[in-house]
């Protein structure tokens, strides 16, 4: 089915590579592959790529909604730690909520590693935890590919890359286009950084702290520094689809990543409005303040750096409003009324 | 569209990333990118994914068949050679080629590029080798996300990954199922190395010699062997496609990489069945010959390791070889009938 789970991995077979090893983490990660499926998973035909039949019963045009992304440097601090099975649902996280702001369904993952040298203990924490992501953003882990680099990468470093599709029906695509002032923004809380501003929070928290790491603080609740750094990014697919299927009319979605509130929620406004966010709407996650004070960058940096606590923001009619932060918080989030659309030029503005 | 082609790069975001390189790359890639377009690519909507409406017009059940690969350690070659403007070809050679493999048409592709120190003009180079090979593959290039990586990787470093997705009716899939002895194997001629057994290539005939790279070869006729080496991966998909559509029956096929015949034609053979493949049945090309007396591995070896000429294999009936061979000849291939089908165990033996 995959280069991983049905063909023999062929990245293995060069010069330097050990063959035995990559078998063994074949067959450790198996069955965290299948624990991924789902019925339109065409198992055991053909051997060089992955094979879905996707559902289109009811849909005036289906519509494909493709996205890739990487765990920059996040990855790193993994390394570091030497905990590699919660950047596998960073990894989902960052592809499948892009996907997710269309409207989209998620509904199939690919993912890419290249490492120095294929130690199947590791393989197998980073695939457990590719799975697990995909898992809570309900889409099927079709295909992989592990090429290992000796002599290329460090031994200990590895780079994930993953690749998501999802399908939503044209008619239903949301784009931001219905946006209008005086509708509403609801803010999903973040679960901690996830997976952008790290290349910052390294050079001020990480290199030369590596000591401090694994120390509990109290100004983090307990929580070692390095637990709230590495906590993985939330997935959002479940709620919001659950939202949109209801029939609640979201305008337009976002998803927080680099460039934080400021440069990701304007992508969505159409022309002549503006997103109006009050920063004191929601609580900001201790993390962040100890990222603040660390990194020393003014507050309106901050918020194009991080998500400040916001992993996703909906835009919706104010009527529809409160029903829908119900709805999303009996789906498991915490949802905060962060703004509102105004009359401007497509930038988001602080109160 | 996509990361690079609609939204604002968020990849260059955190310290250390140069916003401004970005941009002047973003706009440098942006027409490479357009040139890849299809009809089915929504333009403009929405800016966090890549969309694609498929056309599925007379299937019974639409089938999505996806892949991903990389390049490996060629790209050490061509960082060496600072040639960057055809590993892009390579990468989406990797993932259509396995596509076409189960009968599918690539449709859609997306990239990732995790690149030390973004310059624009060297990442320009990669993304039009990337639509290249879109367009020799005739898949539309609609995301891409580039990852600045300073500090981790080597400013002049980069790896790429890449991810198709292609369509196949499910009553159309080929799967090798209907092997049987006496079916005539058609091998499609390569343009060379192609994208694997590199860290073999790099250590026998690069490290230590980057300075014989440049001098033009007698016994490669006249090419210099960094160009032989690094000569791009062929793309099958127009000719195999065309012959498809016209109806001929073809049983099977694999796309010789890494593992060489011995180990890819294997893998579509049904029980009971084997492939005796006639080595001299197809003229070696040069560039194999300098690899082999260089590396001093035993032919078995050189077989299960390099395409040594062979690119993509087709499996069909004897009746239809010869029409099959004039068809693809006529669509540009070098073709050779390079062995038959026999009773045996899923193995490859050589004649």
């Amino acid at each position: 089915m995959t280069e991983r789970d049905g063909g023999r991995p062929r990245s293995y077979r060069e010069a330097g590579v050990d063959i035995e090893q990559g078998a063994r983490a074949v067959s450790r990660i198996r069955d965290a592959v299948r624990s991924t499926y789902r019925p339109e998973v065409l198992g055991d035909i053909g051997g060089f790529g992955g094979m879905f039949a996707p559902r289109t019963e009811g849909m005036v045009e289906p519509v494909l909604v493709s996205g890739t992304d990487g765990v920059g440097t996040k990855l790193k601090l993994a390394q570091l730690l030497d905990t590699h099975d919660t950047v596998g649902i960073d990894l989902v996280a960052m592809c499948a909520n892009d996907i997710l702001v269309s409207g989209a369904e998620p509904l199939f993952f690919l993912d890419y590693i290249a490492i120095g040298t294929l130690v199947p203990e590791r393989v197998e924490s980073i695939v457990a935890g590719i799975a697990e992501g995909c898992r809570q953003a309900g889409c099927a882990l079709v295909g992989g590919e592990m090429a290992e680099h000796p002599g290329v990468m460090a031994p200990d470093d590895y780079d994930l890359s993953g690749f998501c599709v999802g399908m939503v029906d044209r008619p239903r695509i949301i784009d931001g286009s219905g946006i209008e002032p005086g509708d509403v923004i609801l803010g999903l809380a973040s679960s901690g950084l996830h997976s952008n501003g790290f290349s910052l929070v390294r050079a001020v928290l990480v290199d030369g702290h590596e000591d401090e790491l694994g120390l509990a603080r109290v100004d983090l609740g307990g929580a070692t520094l390095g637990e709230a750094l590495l906590a993985p990014t939330r997935i959002y697919v479940k709620s919001v689809l659950g939202l949109v299927r209801a029939g609640v009319h979201v305008r337009g979605m976002a998803h927080i990543t680099g460039g934080g509130i400021t440069e990701n929620l304007n992508r969505v406004l159409p022309e002549g409005t503006a997103a109006r966010v009050v920063r004191d709407a929601w609580p900001r996650p201790r993390v962040f303040d100890v990222v603040a004070e660390a990194a020393r960058i003014e507050t309106d940096e901050l918020y194009r750096t991080f998500n400040m606590g916001i992993g996703f923001a909906l835009v919706l009619p104010a009527a529809e409003a409160p029903g829908a932060a119900a709805a999303l918080r009996a789906a498991g989030e915490r949802v905060f009324e962060i703004g509102e659309i105004v009359q401007g030029d497509g930038e988001v503005v602080y109160a």
